[in-house]
């Protein structure tokens, strides 16, 4: 019954497989490889139009670099007050970027409002030297609450970003399980709905450590390839990147891990209110956040089931009475429904 | 007949077999997990003392963090003038130390001697502060040249580092390759010699990417987990860069397959020279820098033989005479003892 | 009638004569001048202990630079909400530091509480990577609002700061007019009670340009000229800053110039509340705060009355109604007592 | 007899009048002063045409900032090996472009050949990630040797800055030396023979702190207030700035201290070798660095002469013989003819 994190997972056999099918023979170093080439021409097929793709190994780099390559002097990132670029990167976009601060927005669920967002760029007004920049707007889907962004909803705040001139960038960690959740197509997901670049995430979801970079804005990919150099994160044995993507994109691999592991949340969050307990947000992807009794998380624990605490501001519509436990459970590919099943008889 | 880098080879089948056993089941996240554990543990034993070691997964990395952790406001680094350091890594070690800047030393064969190294350092005497501050010294081993660094020389050169008040790094790319040539101990090779900081190399010699960053000093360690996750280093599935170690290590694996690399330069050496070419430097490890007839290099290429051409300064002891081409071959884990007999049958 | 800044203003009748004194003649450049020498002599004397002083030209660079000398990877500084570092000077702060954060604290006028700090804090547990670590606090006085801390309230941060193993920072842009409201001496208001690092302004009160970094904590102030190098602030004819603050400090005249500020803000204030309207803070240095009409202002700007408006937010306390504008208004050494009367009889 | 730099030397008199006639009175902060403004439009004047000028306080400020408007990941600048932002900036450039490399060409006499730079710059080709990019030439007028550029070797330079897509910036610390050497205009000495971006340095030649960042290039100056801003080189009272350069600038004030300069550096250079001393490059504009006789430095100090010993490396074409020792001799605007005969009179 564990339900740490999806990164407490290993790697998918598609994946493991795939790396085990290139792990002989000699490819170019650096990228230039015809299974980088091979792949990265997938994600063009993927996304139904030309896209500047660059593979990195950790998430952190994909937010960081992905923002460096719009970063400006005092510029200013917007994003939700829990986004990971804010709170869970030990300052690493503020590194990267030369000092670009990444500014909270707040919201319910883990989503910007486009007023909300709207409103704090208000502090950044244009041509006052004083305040900076702004430099960009990012939204992570699926998001730190575990809801989901809509089309719609990613379009009103595409549509903020370019009244201020900026770029809207989405920090794809849980990619596959918000697409899965949506059932819309990556176009639709990213650039139909104005996402500028996107953090496409693959590790999560069944990779050992497998990120892209994707730009949907051809120049802001210019010199892309130097970013990432310059901070360490050009591979030589590039292929082994690539590789894990080729098994995580086979036959709609990516698709079937994403829909289990959603299942498997919704089956938790199902099962959580119907005995009694109450969740903090929706589940819309593959993490669930309940509220329950501490003799409860007491069993649980004891039974050898983990996961995290969540803590909860005391000003949050959902604040914790006393004797009330939140939880954060998230799953994944690796997640069998006999866990599921076991955690729910506990409560 | 593939001699472009050791980089372009994949992985070693003992590195695919531990990858393999560790792929499925839950570990915790960001290198708490209990392999990675072990294998810091391995690296004690391996160096027989405490150390602390953090795992990285690219050489570039492994450098500018190692160096980062002793970078001082307006630093310089001394390394030899060729160092990866200071020439191949698109100013990434200036970046993440905030601007040191990487001094380059001369000297033969890739080597800094120690007078070079004291001579350079001059141009910065404590306490102006318009030159800045010595930081750090940096060795490659193997260098750059394919030769290795002898005991005494490290010894020599830590000695004028330590009569700066600086620590010594070592670039241990190839540090397999050296440890197999010169036929010492790891201790031996590193801190009985002198050396507070190591970038460990296993990517070259048949990892997929897996480097570490071995302190011996104890005080420079101190906040790196913050260092390398600031430059978005940190891997959430950690345990896979592990997992390549643990295989590496196992059973000398890593020492034969150096071995293997090394033995497969050494006869391209001596068979190179038996058929009346030169080399720039002598073989100590597994490249070999031969200077060949156009006539040859042509012909090795239409039999499908691959390689770099080297550049070779006009006033270098072994400048290039007309027709005549350098070229760089690496020898690894990968290399076909047939291979290079056919490319010698060639000349 | 000018309150639009204490920044508006020129330079003293005291400073313009040091500079004119030490205008001819030849001098050491880059601080090692006698001139400089003295004066750094000087603030040992005004402080009652040995401190290691800096001088700069620039509020900005004197708190960044302070600040730098405290950073650490993934660091974060916390300071009030509004504080100039956070809010005014571009990323200023980040940059220098290399990217650490400059997280706010809640409070009202302008001024952090204990708790506040602590519990803002908490979001930073030692140990956490992902969220990188605490580096320091910075509180300001006078505050963003125009008050004061205490000697007891800066010593009550301080505990808080030391609980957790980091220094704390005054930004003194107003410090002659936080002294002199205190009528405290530099000691109390600063290392007595517990100030490790004192951006010391004196530009707001009367100099051109001069500014000093003084440290009471002798390790923080170790390599500081090269941090202040690197960043480009040192200066070759440095006794400009020296003189000028030769002058400022001689015969009390910062005390003096101050002292007239505050009591033209106390004016301004006392006269404004009699006249009906009301102060969003208490006035405590040379800043008042005051919500008047809009006919009110409507008639001021008429009249000649240079302010800047001061946006006021809508869960404020002091919440504008309808009708209400903010202001902010400053007074200066400049401020001649019968503007004062003249904005008040316009009221 | 004071020939150890020009920032030994005080400020002129109209710098000082000027900054007298400006120090009462309220003005805009942050550089929206009329003073300021109208300077700017001198500048226009000054030129022969529409530039953006940016006024700073230091020359360190002014070159690094400079660059900064034209850095690039992994950005390569190439200066003269013994240009000040190389080596006498503790590594300001460095850091503020984050981490741009400063790299060395070689020289005689302080100046580039276009072939000595087209040379350097080919070890960083377009394309490749490893080595970086190119970003821009920077050039020193007049140089580290007291030499001066013809207009025609500073187009030359551009030529091959051109050729490579970047720009040319000018070092001019001491431009009016320089100026008043060639006899010819701002507008044919800078944008007329391809200058992109110039450092205008007033410093040294009378003023206290005055710089300007003079772009000939509209794109470059593109957001440059964020640049100077967030580096806290944005003055509050940034009239200071404008009133030392309104007095330097009055009635040629600045050509004529200048010539004055310069002739009394011609007059040292000829005096010395008349007396049989030799110099190691031509007197070209207020610097001069002879070799003596160790009996005539000693004799020249037992007198009370100031001036730095200058090193001079052992393939220097002027190596030095035993008993002789080369000295760098500055005058200024404050040098005394008398000194000058004195001085000499002393050999």
């Amino acid at each position: 019954m564990n339900f740490s994190s999806d990164n407490w997972a290993g790697a998918t056999s598609p994946v493991m497989a795939s790396l085990a099918r290139h792990a002989s023979g000699f490819a170019p170093a650096y990228g230039s490889d015809p299974l980088t080439l091979s792949v990265a021409q997938r994600f063009r097929d993927l996304f139904e139009r030309d896209v500047k793709v660059f593979f990195v190994a950790t998430g952190s780099a994909a937010n960081a670099l992905a923002l460096s390559a719009y970063a400006r002097p005092g510029g200013a990132v917007f994003g939700h007050m829990d986004a990971h670029i804010r709170v869970d990167e030990c300052g690493c976009p503020e590194f990267l970027t030369s000092g670009n601060r990444m500014v909270g927005v707040p919201g319910q669920d883990g989503k910007m409002t486009p007023d909300a967002l709207r409103q704090t760029m208000e502090a950044y007004p244009d041509g006052v030297v004083h305040h900076g920049q702004v430099a960009a707007v990012s939204l992570t889907q699926a998001t730190e609450s575990g809801t989901v962004y809509t089309v719609e909803e990613i379009a009103a705040l595409k549509e903020v970003a370019t009244s201020r001139g900026v770029p809207l960038h989405m920090d794809g960690a849980r990619f596959a399980n918000a697409l899965v959740s949506l059932g819309v197509t990556p176009a639709e997901m990213t650039w139909k709905a104005g996402v500028d670049v996107l953090s496409f995430g693959a590790t999560k979801n069944g990779c050992w450590c497998a990120e892209a970079v994707v730009f949907f804005d051809e120049a802001g990919a210019k010199g892309f390839e130097y970013i990432r150099k310059r901070a360490g994160h050009l591979f030589s044995k590039s292929r082994f990147v690539a590789a894990q993507l080729d098994g995580y994109l086979a036959e709609d691999s990516w698709l079937k891990t994403a829909a289990h592991a959603n299942e498997q949340a919704s089956r938790l969050g199902a099962g959580i209110v119907q005995k009694g307990g109450r969740l903090l947000s929706p589940v819309q992807a593959n993490e669930v956040f309940p509220v329950l009794s501490s003799e409860q998380v007491t069993r649980l624990r004891a039974a050898g089931a983990a996961f995290y605490e969540w803590p909860v501001a005391h000003d949050h519509p959902q604040a914790l009475k006393d004797g009330e436990v939140a939880l954060r459970l998230v799953t994944s590919f690796a997640t069998d429904p006999s866990e599921v099943s076991a955690f729910l008889d506990l409560l």
